[in-house]
């Protein structure tokens, strides 16, 4: 790993943090983030920087980052972009660990002469910038928060062990929303805007290192060098999973990603033919994202035959359709396992998969026929819906989901659809880390990335 | 329109309804049906029919409906299968308007025999009947509603354009709750189940003389009479649009739709072709029908020219991504458009398609960029993408986007994405019929099927 790249660990762990363009106005970037430290409870020492004045939030505030007495690790900057060389020349005298350049006004304006400059520090000193024209870095474990949207409105998402690096601001600030909605743990997230110094591939390369870090998500709209970036996802996508989402795919995508972060987004397709080679997974769009990240916590399957159980028959019809269509296969139940659910079924009822328990079934069935089905060598997977609508389903399926979620002999998804009652349960089952879905569509297309996935996992192994 | 069809008005808006198998015993079929009407206090009279019982919930219980003295508009079966045929009987003779039967025991489990008395029984008396094995029927406008689902569970609706035809009661009930969930307005919704006397086609005829019906939505496993089927959406899809959602696509699919409703699913291609052939759009899934459904009540657009505002550059460019995919063309403003946006944005800014206002615009940048492109003849349609969590976008942005709804010149889709603040603010323009999603994808995917829609409208218009 290269030593800027090393350095890295400087802005995500600093001990200490200045924040060139701190500010007194609410609102304000240099505000919002001093801010975000008070109120996360960072625990190292931050430095406001800003000739304009001697104290903010009852800090004492700096006229330069080397006028602050001791070692400074990490440094947010804020300020207009023709002040930022200076400031990171101001860095390197101090030997600052980590620099996050926040601003914008280089690349995407075609103002290259000031990003040339910073990159040449940065390379001549190892320093490792982020940035410019991003929202740089949140860091659950350590409180670090670059993010300038204020936490009322842009919640912050809990620790955990999905990594996210994106080089979109507003992409990256919407997940990190979303994150936090629907409980899902975050190790790293870093915005990386134009990618001058260090690109998507150092970051994933950083992250690959990262003890906290399970699974990645990459959104990307034009690399900085599509080679590196192949051989970068070969070697990460085999020690943890990626989750990639592409943007800029057509010539309309291309020029609005060329005016957003100054990148070239390239052809789509040499990039769909690098994420297959890597066998990286593809999402098309974010919503797909949360889709695949939340069952990739799941146990890998051993196949594709999966089992489908049902309290409502028209929402096992559309599942079964997208198994088919996915190229999955419904699992063939052993004899002992159609004794065994017959057993659990109403006279009326017939054995067969998608298993409709019918709108009768209680929490005791779907127990019981999810316990036959874990018990089955011919199932590699299972899908359980509940519709929570009908009368005999109560709260305690939940505590039978997440038993056979937290059982991990074989993955789970599960489905339900419907309003304010249903969003209520699905946020529970997910914050018990049980993948819940709202579509059936979801559901299949998550399980069937896990499948592919845990083969080239396997196939890993074996050599 | 037959006269069994025209009778399904003492159906959906009965003076008088008899409720077969009326219950003391909470959650029953029987017991929730009656709660549903006098929770939802309809205005007519309700005669609860149960030989157990001398009374129930306050109201005279009757031993058979042949008892009740005057006229019964509407009858509700919910007692075991072989009991229907003998009740069906009891209708006739008390010469009822219309019946519903709920019970499930029929061609889903073989006993087609039972199926053939009622069927017999139907035609020979001009006797419409809903079911069986369906939920029946939900009016919000009269009240309706034999769903037998407690309504603490599945939130009901409220009164508007769209009517539902369903197949599968579980399909139908999860599409009631998130209908209610998003604040769309329902005109009607009929769960069909197995279609033994009544099927698709003859609701569909029913719903394009129905007044309040604006936009109907059409779930399928597998229809009766396929030709009867095309010919009618032909003539239907030409009043007012469908929107079809098949399933039972494939091997496995088409099996789990017979052990459903008794209904061969038959070929999806043959579906498919037929949907084509209409002109009916058709939706891949659940989550699409609503996608779908918000936007139809948009005005038509008169191209495909589609305009893109934004304060976030990557769900730009991924919004741009889906326009190009779909086969709609970025509009190309004019050059007064040009000129008045180039005022709106700030010095680093760029006059482009979609137009970035980047993350310092305010409400008012917004409110000006729409107007201007509502004055631009070579924009067909907006989309328009608003990230809330920016510290200048307050709550008056939903005043901007209702009155660009309302505005009517032209359709507009909104885009937010992010978590409860994010889903509170949807929420809220849902309400006040702004089209809003949580992904590029659904909007554009939406908007297109607005577009072509629109497109055979103008064409049927010109002949």
């Amino acid at each position: 790993m290269n030593k800027n790249i090393q350095n890295l660990k400087f802005v995500f762990a600093p001990r200490t943090v200045a924040i060139v363009g701190a500010s007194a106005t609410a609102n304000k970037i240099g505000n919002v983030i001093i801010r975000n430290f008070l109120d996360a409870r960072f625990q190292g020492d931050i430095f406001p920087i800003n000739p304009k004045y001697t104290e903010l939030f009852g800090l004492k505030c700096y006229q330069k980052v080397s006028d602050v007495p001791g070692t400074i690790d990490c440094v947010i900057i804020a300020t207009p972009a023709e002040t930022v060389p200076m400031i990171v020349e101001d860095c390197v005298k101090k030997k600052v660990g980590g620099v996050i350049v926040l601003s914008g006004g280089f690349e995407e304006v075609n103002r290259t002469d000031l990003a040339q400059k910073i990159a040449e520090i940065a390379k001549k000193n190892n320093l490792p910038i982020i940035g410019p024209n991003c929202l740089g870095v949140y860091n659950p474990y350590t409180k670090v928060d670059s993010i300038f949207l204020p936490r009322y409105k842009l919640e912050r998402p809990k620790a955990g062990g999905i990594a996210f690096v994106t080089q979109s601001g507003a992409v990256g600030s919407t997940v990190m929303d979303l994150a936090a909605f629907y409980g899902i743990g975050i190790s790293k997230f870093i915005s990386y805007g134009n990618a001058t110094v260090l690109d998507e591939s150092d970051y994933l390369e950083y992250l690959m290192h990262d003890k906290d870090t399970k699974t990645i998500i990459l959104y990307l709209e034009g690399a900085k060098d599509g080679r590196k970036l192949l051989q970068t996802m070969k070697k990460v996508n085999k020690i943890k999973p990626i989750i990639a989402l592409k943007a800029g795919k057509g010539v309309g995508g291309q020029a609005a990603a060329r005016s957003h972060t100054g990148n070239i987004a390239g052809s789509y397709l040499a990039y769909n033919a690098a994420f297959k080679q890597a066998k990286v997974t593809e999402a098309d769009g974010i919503i797909e994202v949360f889709d695949f990240v939340k069952i990739f916590d799941q146990t890998k399957p051993k196949g594709n035959r999966i089992a489908v159980l049902t309290n409502g028959g028209g929402i096992g019809v559309l599942t079964t359709d997208y198994i088919e269509s996915e190229g999955l296969s419904l699992a063939k139940f052993s004899d002992e396992t159609k004794k065994e659910l017959a057993k659990i079924l109403p006279s009326y009822g017939t054995v067969a998969n998608p298993l409709d328990l019918v709108a009768d079934a209680g929490v005791e069935a779907y127990e019981k026929a999810i316990d036959v089905m874990m018990n089955d060598p011919n199932i590699d997977a299972l899908i359980v819906i509940v519709l929570t609508q009908t009368p005999p389903i109560d709260e305690r399926i939940i505590h039978v989901l997440t038993k056979a979620s937290d059982d991990k002999r074989k993955p789970i998804a599960t489905i339900s659809i419907g309003g304010t009652y249903t969003e209520v349960y699905r946020k529970i089952l997910e914050s018990k880390g049980v993948p819940s879905y709202n579509s059936p569509r979801a559901a299949v297309k998550a399980i069937e990335r896990l499948i592919t996935y845990s083969r080239y996992w396997e196939q890993l192994k074996r050599k």
